[in-house]
């Protein structure tokens, strides 16, 4: 209905081939029903012929014989779903300084509802009276101006669907063993918004940048004046000061009341409670620019403003933390996301590797969006390595461990994009492995 | 950036031609920056001169002075933001059966955030406990079944953004004098998610649909029991038994655990708190259907099982309540939908429809989902009539309200989805005017 196969999945499919697309159970999705396999258990007295049959099935639970709650006027979770939550990674002492971390292995589709989005606090989350609130542009520019709220709604809107992602989001990979925990606690610096606001570009117009410019530097409101410099071409490309995250105003913890997006770009980037935007000729060389998010190599070397997020995916169903129940059919869901445009291929493996085959892929695909993946399973009871590779339109594929480590050595923590292997027992049990 | 022109537009633009694209101050979009409008106020002292030029228009506020507040599990909008909630019309005297409804006109983008998307009870909101829920298919099938929470996700999941609108939504509208209310109180019961779930038809085709099965009637677990008669050839076409609203669960006020999601079908049809599918040879006329949701004309006789919402769009910006500050430009920014498929167009009148102009559409542009429409304009300062008028790609046109209350009377609350009209004073009042 809103996926698509890819052309390979699709030939196999009209060329009537072998339900396997792939080792230790990968099957081509639509034999699901015509396996036989049903989860719903069967109600056996009358089937046909009693017309009531199935509802002696159905007891009057106690939320049926009274009135439910009343209307709301904001709409919270059930309550049996509090563990649907952030859950909080402070720098030790600190309640402050850290981050929150989306759980994206109970979470599907590919929006990350507001409450749950990933947080990367400097200095807390300041509390902004928006009336109050000044963000001014200058430097290198003709006109400096200043705007207000009120102001900068004035203008134009435009709305993307996109990705942000900790540029250390999945650090604990660069260690030498693989750390058993869940997808959220090691990768879940990482969410999806439709963000609404004016386009910075729009706003660059119009102060008139000097062309010796060729960098800016976004500030924050927050205590820690967080400051990250962009290259001015980027910032004319697709950079929104956002207003609006799936619909509402911003909430304080992401960035109320504007923010930066830098599609693509690392997460630090995204300059929250954005305040001022300077020109200037190059890198401003910000504190936290130099003092983290630098990339250093074996070499003893770093590369710095190493912005865009590489292609990545993760399987987030089955992982560590839900175990595999029983043998049998299910499915494997997991997303995948590019800074560099849309994503065009993820392939899936049972088999530690050795064989891959392409995965569904959500509809619509966004450009620098998280894009939701699903392939069939039929799992045996026996050992499997889970893992998924992302390929996106520039040919960028997602490279092995190996690769990664090869190429960027372990001393750094940042721009972690390689394969993830999941480790399933013969008792279900899904650990994080090295494969 | 994520919108585009439509040909007509990118016509007028390559060819050059005015700014002018329809009377009374509709722009062509891309002059904005041309025109020198200057939202933001200049700074004035050295501005290319002194490095540091327009810091001095930013006071350190308080919040910049302590650390902000601490990390949080699931995040809530700012405190600055609490008239951003759906404003409560129970039913006289009661508390849980009503609406509340979605704040229109001050969202932006498509999507509705959780805690947002309007309501419909008719007796409250059920807690349920998801591992004591039970959802059975029965009636007409080869083999009942009842399906735990736990069983329903082992299956495929399918995803799909769409939008849901009450069947009542806009009844207001039918009376004869224009009512001076927002776009949410008057059209709140409308919102769009991203829903992810198992498609029925795969459930039905697990409990073997009987060939004389061609309706089916869905019950909910609320204590009205609340059920609708749904056609076999929807049901098996695009309806999902929905488990996720925008990445996370649903919530206990749309749905929990389970709800259909019928796209582009009035909203009541998409039954919450799924507990029971029977498969039957028609309708089942339940109270829910044979004491509303019918279109009685004026000549007595009733439109009975009239399903898919009509094509409609709706200008949010500026609205009843959002009053114009001064003239010069602005945007006009709307919504548009249609229960047939996607949005082909939008055009925006000025002028009272006299003339119109096509807008620009947000992309992507989904089928039975939410299309964001912007337009700019010049305001003159003088008197105004701005419409709205959405086409969708099966060649519905939004009428007149004078064209349905010729199709469909004035004795109906159902259904309502001609062009809305606001009407600017010379002092930047909107009102809501019959034109």
């Amino acid at each position: 209905m809103t996926s698509k196969m890819t052309s390979q999945s699709a030939a196999r499919r009209s060329a009537g081939a072998a339900e396997s697309v792939a080792g230790n159970g990968l099957l081509d999705r639509r034999i699901f029903l015509r396996s036989g396999a049903v989860f719903a258990a069967g109600i056996t007295s009358g089937a046909l012929t009693a017309p009531a049959a199935g509802a002696q099935a159905l007891q009057i639970e106690p939320w049926m014989k009274t009135p439910g709650a009343p209307l709301s006027g904001y709409g919270q979770p059930s309550q049996y779903e509090a563990k649907v939550a952030r859950i909080l990674t402070p720098v030790p002492g600190q309640t402050q300084i850290g981050t929150s971390r989306t759980p994206l292995h109970l979470l599907e589709g590919t929006i990350t509802p507001n409450g749950l989005h990933f947080e990367r606090h400097h200095s807390g989350v300041p509390d902004i009276n928006p009336d109050a609130h000044r963000f001014v542009i200058h430097g290198l520019v003709r006109q400096p101006l200043v705007f207000t709220l009120d102001a900068l709604s004035r203008y134009p809107m435009h709305a993307r669907t996109t990705f942000i992602e900790c540029a250390g989001n999945g650090a604990l990979l660069f260690q030498n063993a693989p750390v058993q925990q869940t997808v959220q606690q090691f990768q879940g610096l990482l969410s999806c918004a439709e963000w609404t606001g004016v386009r910075l570009a729009d706003l660059l117009d119009e102060a008139g940048v000097d062309p010796k410019a060729q960098w800016l530097v976004a500030e924050g409101a927050d205590a820690a004046g967080f400051s990250r410099s962009i290259p001015l071409a980027k910032a004319t490309d697709d950079v929104l000061v956002a207003l609006y995250q799936n619909g509402e105003r911003l909430r304080p913890s992401n960035g109320y009341p504007m923010r930066l997006v830098v599609p693509g770009y690392e997460g630090n980037t995204h300059v929250k409670w954005l305040r001022r935007i300077k020109l200037t000729e190059g890198p401003a060389m910000t504190k936290d620019e130099t003092s983290k998010y630098t990339i250093t190599l074996n070499s003893g070397k770093s590369l710095q403003f190493v912005h865009p997020q590489e292609c990545k995916s993760l399987i987030t169903r089955p992982s560590h933390g839900l175990a595999m129940k029983e043998p049998g059919l299910c499915e494997i869901s997991g997303i995948a996301w590019s800074g560099y445009g849309k994503i065009a291929k993820v392939e899936v493996s049972a088999d530690g590797g050795r064989s891959y085959a392409p995965a569904m892929l959500q509809e619509p695909v966004l450009s620098k969006s998280l894009t939701r993946f699903r392939m069939l399973w039929r799992w045996n009871g026996g050992p499997a390595t889970l893992q998924s590779r992302a390929t996106d339109e520039t040919g960028q594929v997602q490279p092995t461990r190996a690769a990664q480590i090869a190429s960027r050595g372990s001393r750094t923590i940042y721009h972690w994009n390689a394969i993830t292997s999941w480790g399933v027992s013969d008792k279900g049990e899904v650990k994080h492995v090295y494969a």
